[in-house]
């Protein structure tokens, strides 16, 4: 079976899948994208994906070119054609193709669509298993973190950073505070309590952050929305990052520094397999 | 005449010039791009740029395709081929096309290469004339715009916020100081002297801005690379912006504030003239 991928109303072959030079993602960054996970063959609190996909198009300007049923289709459609079990979908809507110029091009430019799909192991991750590792990187994105645009270049730096360092995740530190992760939201156990950062332009407000956040609650977990700082990371007893591919990822050591025993630890293990049921693993 | 464009090794016609949607640029706004102006058919300035070009890669680790003669060669062929008198020739490199990953993929990896040219009045700009009005607005942008990378949403914004306020250019403002434009340099002539902000990672180390304040200093005038105030800009003489296809562009106004009698400044027409001069004009 080829791979097949959506560009622009279309279903095509992976390797005919183009966009113009013009293409607004290609030149400015001009563009939002999201990622959805697939388990079983179904997409994981996509909804919210989507929600959060229209939010950012409307804070840059973009009109989402699809009602949130047509999405869905052709997002299955996309998941069927592939046979994906297990995997992500990615979607990008960009400000389409026009002549090259900085300002908006005319509000009738159609924006351009861009729909793939990804296997991967995200519920049998063996990372999960062990544990990940992270390091810390200056944040130098740029002041509206909220919007996810594919504005990625400070991303792409921290996380491979991270890659060089032989580690899965950069989190990003500004005065002295984790932001986020360059793919995924920062958690800390501290004192017994879940300890994330409160939403703000600083990031991205995360679609598996709030339903882990949920999960916690639920679960009688206490929940600080507050900001922790590199030292409170180091001295935690427990660490993980959420995003829609990692989902509930257990962190085991910063910057060299090991948490705990150095193992996934118990609240932890406990959030990834509540948010596995949720997900129907 | 059909428009040409360069894509990878090829020449090819503009309508037929696409990038996979892999590309990196498209994905992740992980490239680097120049503009050179074209005057008389010939390149202004142009060794500058390419010497830009070549460190900007270099500081997100994106390996340069081609020496200085090769580029200098394609650019020439593709001038050549669009029969191009004025305008501009743009140039842009990625990291490549690879399945998406945040992280560099290898390093075998070939970059991709885009090269167009656009026909436009840089010489006798009519705006030049009658000298440009511009706003500003709060610099949102990453911490290294020191590289010229295409990762340029927040640039793009502030570009739209002009053109929505009928003006040409938004100067971006940080802490009070104005760091640029959203695609020029800023200037201001104040107790006659040329005034810009010195070169930092706060800003794009202007190819004309270099060659503006060589000239101003040859023909006598006093240049003071230190930050200025909005309010300084108000107060100011004269102001103008500086970019490969501005040259260099009288302001008349800024947020409805009118300079000096609302006409380009003398020491601002002197050095257009000079500049253009030296391009060739």
């Amino acid at each position: 079976m080829s791979r097949i991928v959506y560009v622009n109303g279309e279903f095509v072959p992976f390797e005919a899948a183009t966009v113009s030079i013009m293409d607004r993602g290609f030149l400015f960054a001009d563009g939002i994208y999201e990622v959805s996970a697939v388990l079983g063959g179904r997409l994981v609190d996509n909804e919210a994906h989507l929600a959060r996909l229209d939010r950012s198009l409307g804070e840059i300007g973009i009109r989402n070119p699809h009602p949130t049923n047509e999405w869905v289709r052709l997002q299955t459609e996309l998941v069927r054609r592939n046979e994906l079990a297990e995997g992500l979908v990615y979607m990008q809507v960009t400000r389409g193709t026009y002549e090259r110029d900085f300002a908006f091009p005319p509000a009738e430019t159609p924006p351009t669509v861009v729909m793939f799909t990804q296997a991967k192991t995200v519920a049998r991750n063996p990372v999960a298993e062990r544990g990940a590792k992270v390091i810390t990187v200056p944040d130098i994105r740029w002041k509206r973190r909220d919007i996810k645009s594919v504005a990625l270049l400070a991303q792409v730096l921290a996380k491979q950073e991270a890659a060089k360092a032989g580690v899965s995740e950069a989190w990003m530190v500004e005065d002295g505070f984790v932001t986020e992760g360059s793919s995924s939201t920062a958690f800390i156990i501290t004192g017994g309590k879940v300890v994330t950062r409160p939403l703000s332009t600083a990031l991205l407000p995360g679609i598996t952050r709030l339903a882990v956040m949920r999960l916690a609650e639920e679960a009688g977990l206490t929940i600080e929305e507050r900001l922790f700082s590199v030292e409170e990371a180091f001295a935690a007893e427990e660490a993980f990052f959420t995003s829609a591919s990692a989902f509930v990822m257990p962190v085991v050591e910063i910057d060299s520094c090991s948490l705990g025993d150095g193992a996934p630890g118990p609240l932890t293990k406990r959030l990834r397999a509540l948010y596995l049921e949720m997900a129907g693993a």
